[in-house]
């Protein structure tokens, strides 16, 4: 077995070791949150570590109504102009808390007096000792480059904080169902493994959902670069529709992603759209839908907020299927190491 | 010639109207912004408008000291939970000014008190009506399907916008230029058209850039998937190195973008690294450089935060002299109309 499958494998124990450990902590730094009423959150990361802070633009945003920006390090450290961040809640997301310019950005958020957060799954890196509060993701060691149960930690630990700031109880009791909603897709991935069979000589594809879930876009897409060299292009099906939509034609390959929830049916329209101009449709959904040609399938009645964190696994057994269908080797990337230092 | 060749020969003279005609109004609307004092920025955009936000992120932030997020639409419009936007500045770009979605966040920022700005090259627009204050883009009917003057339009008066926030006459001053030095570009672009025919063939590339020309990555590769069916993949020089160059292998197709100033050295690290990998790069610079395949110049002493202005107009000569190599049609992109509505 690669240390990817073992990781993939390994996220449902991971899961509930964050849930069961952090929630104390988590509910003690949103108190402060709460207390210091910031006016919106700067979220600062990388790669992997991005796209959770995408999902956490949705959380903040309809969970506790603030808006919430992607932090732009340049800003901070080429440009040396950082932004008034006062009234900021400043969050930073890093696996290895390690990248310089991540660092950069909860540095001069604490020097300006903003609350600062780093999530993070090394306790003793230089961005949690620069941070304020740090939350701790217990993922365990991360033994493969590319990153999975980092990701869905970090899914996890947003979601806990964003319910935690709203003191909502009942998210908590949701969240408790995800360790086995994902347990149940990876007892099921040998499927989605030879499933992939068929996407084994595609060079690229384009990765599409919305909402909540266009952080799966982005993250998936992510997995089929750096472990299968698939150019995979992520789309929100409304930024999609604003140009890319041409690149359609019979036979493209793209992978979508359908919540159950807010967004099923306008994502059901664009995706019979995208059939109708001849794609090829890989669906992760709930159930089976008659523009799919490869339906993977995840448990029912997961919430909409919550469903990336489960669908991003199949995208994460998708990719894998389709490293080892192109014979590549899913532990070694071509040119990339556990920590990359950007300034 | 085609729609697309007349647009983006139109841009220095489009610029111009939109630099005389529009200042006096912009300086009345930064007057009301610095009374204000908004704590932040929301942007909403779509396509290359889009784009056109993602430079203001950097002009705002460097500029104005002001964070900008990029408005997630579907909080507002599918999930209906809109963020509290009491603080925030809200601004909205569209040339059509009709898509509901970047509609329904100006009208919500408005219902909450916030200061509305809408840029649009249609002053009936229902986005200029909903708008509490409306830029003008003055870039006279785009015929085409891709934008082009609508876009650098967009940029300038952006840059016009955070300049008068500033009370920066010398920025002015620079703006003033940015016309001829499009022009000069116009002029040579027959240039860049043959220079071109060189990647008829690719189905793939990466285009890179990072700070200001973040955007302009964005943008170019937009002009190359809507004209000529090429999955080109934005990317942010740091971003790429926490994942996707894995991609890179010999004569992966790279578009680097490297403009004048603080960016230019890490840039250069950023574009040899590619090189030694065995990219062929496409090289939008006001020089040449060793790693360059094929170098599209242009200007040299283009202040930095103007350098997206001028240097998408060689991607847009590059992405136009793709799409014929190709036999395209640059005025007929597959299923695009000029006006797309999203909820």
């Amino acid at each position: 077995m690669s240390y990817l499958s073992i990781d993939i494998a390994e996220q449902p124990h991971a899961l509930n070791r964050l849930l069961n450990e952090e929630r104390a902590n988590i509910t003690l730094i949103a108190q402060q949150i709460r207390e210091r009423q910031p006016r919106y959150v700067v979220l600062a990361a990388r790669g992997s570590s991005d796209n959770a802070a995408r999902y956490s633009q949705y959380l903040f945003g309809t969970r506790n109504h603030l808006s919430a920006a992607l932090a732009t390090p340049s800003i901070f450290t080429l440009y040396q102009q950082p932004p008034d961040l006062k009234d900021a809640l400043v969050v930073a997301i890093s696996q290895s808390g390690q990248s310089p310019d991540i660092v950069s950005v909860i540095a001069e958020g604490r020097r300006q007096g903003a609350l600062t957060v780093a999530l993070t799954n090394d306790s003793d890196s230089p961005l949690a000792l620069a941070a304020e509060h740090t939350v701790y993701l217990h993922a365990g060691p991360e033994k493969s480059i590319a990153a999975t149960k980092t990701y869905t930690t970090s899914l996890t630990a947003l979601a806990m904080l964003c319910a935690a700031i709203a003191q909502d109880d009942d998210a908590f009791e949701q969240l408790t169902h995800v360790p086995a909603w994902i347990e149940q897709i990876v007892r099921d991935g040998d499927h989605t493994i030879r499933a992939a069979e068929r996407y084994a000589y595609i060079d690229y594809c384009v990765v599409a959902s919305r909402g909540y879930n266009y952080a799966t876009a982005y993250e998936v897409a992510l997995k089929l670069k750096e472990m299968a060299y698939i150019i995979a292009d992520p789309y929100s099906s409304a930024d999609f529709q604003h140009g890319p939509i041409a690149l359609v034609e019979h036979g493209f390959p793209v992978i979508a992603i359908l919540p159950d929830g807010a967004l099923q049916p306008e994502l059901v329209t664009f995706f019979n759209n995208l059939r109708e101009r001849g794609a090829d449709i890989v669906l992760i959904a709930s159930q089976n839908e008659s523009f799919a040609q490869t339906p993977l399938l995840i448990p029912s009645g997961i919430p909409e907020w919550l469903s990336p964190i489960v669908a991003v696994v199949q995208g994460q057994l998708f990719a894998l299927g389709v490293t080892l269908a192109k014979r590549f080797d899913p532990d070694s990337p071509r040119g990339l190491r556990k920590v990359t230092l950007t300034k």
